[in-house]
């Protein structure tokens, strides 16, 4: 009998209880406080808890991230996987598509226009004329980027090794400056580590042109608040959505509520279900058991 | 010598004049009150001014509408062309992308969260789960349609005379029953004719899943304003984007632009370039003068 614990800090993993019991067979789900356990299924586990745990093999996220187990300095030496869905690129590319559309078509100013009752067509722009950057070209970032040039737009991506993806022009680590130039739309979709860590500040987002779009769905710590702010009230930025925050849920009062051309959604870019996550959880318990190769497992000097 | 009129109530065709010299070789350009030219060229030209014109041999739409020339009860027998332009296909899908993806992601409900400032996800729902339903097939229609099944979406398509599109749900004229039963998503780009005028009204309206969104960029005469903002408030249509209206621009005061779950655009969905437009109309002026046929002429019993 595999024992899974199931451990956030904060957020609710009582949803995944039946659909992991139905996918994965011969498996009991303990306590959080369980002393034993021999897989943990993780959203932000509370910093040592999985220290402390006897007999644990494997680490297993919920989601496409890791940087939320990573960042426990405590971690034991067992696998860790990840959760890659197709659903979860396809929610991604959806919410991107999305926001590059309500940017690309000026929606934000209609919409502004409509509450002051002003009929004003917005300047029409080729989507070949509009250029999108994008940041980290992993499973969902190269999705995205594809689909993008699929739609007409000029795309532009950056992750740590060039890629190669017929159509994009592809940068890497130590070509920032050249992918953030005469970048209209930047579009941030890197996995958290050392090195992206506050990848988004005062000094790249100077490299982009001025009153450039921001659509950030990475994770909250690649962007360094008080910069973005600033850049936002200063005009450098236009405008921005922004999905993910260093703290979730975002609280009552919080400024990113209230700044002005800044569209706040609750991390909702991309969400697979729990179905789906607990089959992919599931199927990674079968191979340990059988001792096979497990899937999505991560590099941990990478961090992803 | 070819003369040029170019003839608009309210509208501003000045920006066409440039381009049309440039575009078109051995023409000139009229006063739009002289009373001979060869060629009109048009957006909703004032009634009777068409059948005044001596020597007139064609009418071009600036647009890919026709029905506003065909308004004109005494228009002269002269071939009409409309402008057939992929970009202007390309920006119609944009922006229907654009609000499938609004409705389809609860964008809607998130920004009214944001303004609350509450953190709520929405309910995920997977793309294929989504009924999309395009009304009107032609160009402009087929090309939105295609998309949206390629992004995953269930689409349904209604025209005229049944078409054949691989992936997508197809009915003719005699089932508009049967199309907007299970619509989650409408989308109107039907040609206005004596066909089409008011056929969204409360029947039809009744016809979809209560709370169904619409998304309207055909011609503000397709809809029945008394019984749209009806189905609005009485939560029949759980919300709107509509592009298009019976008198534009749409003046302040106009309850239009305060009625909830109704986003106002500015007839923006799909504007071709002036210079691209003009050029589409200078090669049928070459064709009109050279005796050969005229490209986008349309059929005046079908009003399209």
């Amino acid at each position: 009998m595999t024992r899974i614990i199931l451990l956030s800090d904060g957020y609710d993993m009582s949803p995944f209880e039946a659909p992991l019991l139905a996918a994965a067979s011969n498996v009991t789900i303990v306590d959080s406080d369980s002393p034993v356990a021999d897989v943990a299924v993780c959203w932000r586990p509370p910093t040592g808890s999985l220290r402390r745990l006897r007999g644990l093999k494997l680490i297993h996220s919920i989601a496409a991230g890791v940087d939320h187990i990573l960042s426990d300095p405590d971690l034991p030496a067992v696998p860790i996987c990840r959760v890659v869905d197709p659903a979860h690129a396809q929610g991604m590319t959806e919410f991107v598509t999305w926001g590059v559309l309500h940017f690309h078509r000026q929606i934000d100013t209609v919409l502004a226009n409509q509450r002051r009752q002003v009929w004003s067509r917005p300047l029409q722009v080729a989507a070949v004329d509009r250029t999108i950057g994008v940041m980290g070209l992993g499973t969902l970032g190269a999705c995205v980027a594809e689909e993008l040039q699929r739609m007409g737009f000029s795309v532009k991506g950056w992750s740590r090794l060039k890629k190669n993806i017929p159509g994009i022009a592809c940068f890497d680590s130590s070509e920032l400056d050249g992918f953030l130039s005469g970048v209209d739309i930047l579009v941030c979709l890197l996995p958290l580590t050392e090195v992206t860590h506050g990848i988004l500040n005062e000094e790249t987002i100077a490299l982009l042109p001025r009153g450039a779009k921001l659509i950030h769905v990475g994770r909250g710590e690649h962007l360094v608040s008080a910069d973005f702010l600033r850049a936002l009230r200063d005009g450098q930025l236009g405008a921005a959505i922004v999905d993910v925050f260093e703290k979730e849920p975002l609280l009552p009062g919080d400024a990113y509520w209230t700044t002005p051309n800044l569209v706040v959604t609750p991390h909702m870019a991309s969400v697979a279900s729990f179905e789906k996550i607990s089959r992919q959880i599931a199927d990674n318990i079968e191979r340990l058991n059988h001792g096979k190769k497990l899937v999505n497992l991560i590099d941990r000097d990478q961090g992803y």
